[in-house]
């Protein structure tokens, strides 16, 4: 059975867009596989340095992800800092990744190339963790001897890059010590709107929290602009969040119902409310109950921990033996 | 007592100048310290990519200041790759470094001047483990809160490098985690010449061997250039490595006696010998008996890596502390 692995990272609150675009479907297609899911809180050091929002974070995205559904007896679900052997590795694999390989990397030229429209040094206010950030991506990739990577589209470089390392590692030292991976485009989700009508994004500041009290997305669902002209009800942005959210047989029930004008958007949005709180109440209690008891979350990492770090040790091992240290 | 940390480069066959030079000094200075040695056999992995020198060197380099008097029961001895938090501090260093820093740091502008000078890509053959080279240097001091470094006039800015990223840390993690060390530049100590009378170096391939046998020795020191004209002992190769090696109440006999003419070339060469055999002829065997015995080096090691993984588990934890980590 392929070796699935997949990076999570640390953020701040998420909205339901980020459930139905990502969560949903990365836990759907991890059920047949030997899918390992981790916090990559090392990889948010770069940008983040308040440490209670790294500490906090690392909690709440676990929180989310246990409460979304992830069953840490199926998936191995593990935070990046636990295993020594992701650091080890890198000091290994910077052996053999040549410089130039990360002067390409899109995060480090984005920051570079923004430098220089802004006529600053190009290396201005950039940290070595951004800038070697691929090569520890690529430790974490190896190091579990994955055979799969799910990516978006932005992320199949990093995909190559290790593809890149691993082939350079077992070249130099003529053996096989690593599993070249290879990348899954996942397919594009249709995107949720927000309750303005574009893209739900924490940006435009139009989401629809994930892990709420009804009286909170009652507010919210309330500002979900509408027209005041209800003959064209398929594309508002209202059908458009209730099609996400709720079954398909009530999401005709309602677009004929308005269609008919047998209601109006204060019924929709009463139904809306109610579509949300069926599918993200109890998801929403278990999160809270989960933030409650962050000695679980801890026991959870603990049982990854002991599940990755032999398989770690046993790649780490090989790689070491290959390169001349014993 | 000051932490006193010194690291060693695995290498190849070592002459009677890199002992009087540096590893003689070196094992003196310890004495009254609380002294850390490392063969850096990670940093060695950048340059040399055949695994059994990377093997053979640690352990030669190892037998090496073994043989020369280092007693591991005096000075904590260790290999840098047994202990599992440097690579780990690397990665938390990462993130508080500026590249901006990195591309100062003299190993990787020279090799960049190498690439400009040839009209070649600036990074042409650079690797990432010559580039990040100095986080992983300051891990490997700041881990074990060392006070003092001790280095030649090249490597100060190693030291500064990680003065920098340990000011760094802790004021980005308003914490004191590391200890700021210092250098202490190592005077200059006469150099020996070689057997031509150029200064000893194995790029000049005019070295005498330290661990080696007298009939190698008898061979080496039969090459020593001498003048034809005997009127100017003082200045000549010979002599010079005569004082270098033997104790000054000789060197001063044998001066005398060329002076004089009581003897000639041969018969300081005779002389040269004797004091090379008997300086060096035990510390010889010592190395040749180690070497015969990997697992007593190995055991060492060892014992080395117990006594420094738990300073470094405390400097490792304390630091994760302050980023919010676990």
């Amino acid at each position: 059975m392929s070796i699935v692995l997949t990076g999570i990272k640390p953020t701040g609150d998420l909205h339901i867009g980020n459930y139905l675009g990502a969560i949903e479907p990365a836990l759907k297609s991890a059920v047949d596989q030997n899918s390992y899911f981790f916090i990559a809180d090392l990889h948010a050091l770069n940008k983040e340095k308040d440490p209670q929002k790294i500490h906090q974070y690392t909690l709440s995205i676990a929180a989310a992800w246990l409460a979304s559904g992830l069953d840490p007896q199926k998936i191995v679900f593990y935070r990046q800092s636990d295993i020594p052997q992701v650091s080890e590795l890198t000091t290994l694999l910077s052996a053999v990744t040549q410089k130039s390989l990360m002067n390409k990397a899109h995060a480090y030229k984005a920051a570079r190339d923004e430098n220089l429209q802004k006529k600053r040094d190009p290396d201005a206010g950039i940290n070595m963790g951004l800038y070697t950030y691929p090569v520890l991506m690529a430790a974490d990739i190896l190091l579990l001897q994955t055979n799969l990577v799910p990516v978006g589209q932005d992320q199949v470089q990093h995909v190559e890059i290790t593809q890149d390392i691993a082939q350079n590692f077992n070249r130099t030292y003529s053996q096989p010590v690593f599993t070249i991976p290879q990348y899954f485009i996942q397919p594009d989700l249709a995107t949720v709107p927000g309750i303005d009508g574009r893209k739900m994004s924490k940006s435009y500041n139009n989401t629809i929290p994930l892990f709420t009290t009804p009286d909170i997305w009652e507010k919210v669902v309330k500002k979900i602009v509408t027209d005041s002209d209800i003959s064209n009800p398929k594309n508002s942005s209202l059908f458009l969040i209730y099609k996400a959210v709720a079954p398909e047989s009530q999401s005709q029930n309602l677009l004929s119902d308005l269609e008919n004008k047998r209601i109006g958007w204060k019924e929709a949005k009463d139904r809306l409310l109610e579509a949300i709180i069926t599918r993200f109440g109890d998801m929403s209690r278990d999160y809270f109950n989960w933030l409650k008891s962050p000695q679980k979350i801890e026991a959870i990492f603990a049982q990854g921990k002991e599940k990755v770090i032999p398989l770690a040790q046993k790649t780490l091992a090989s790689a070491q033996k290959a390169c001349g240290l014993s």
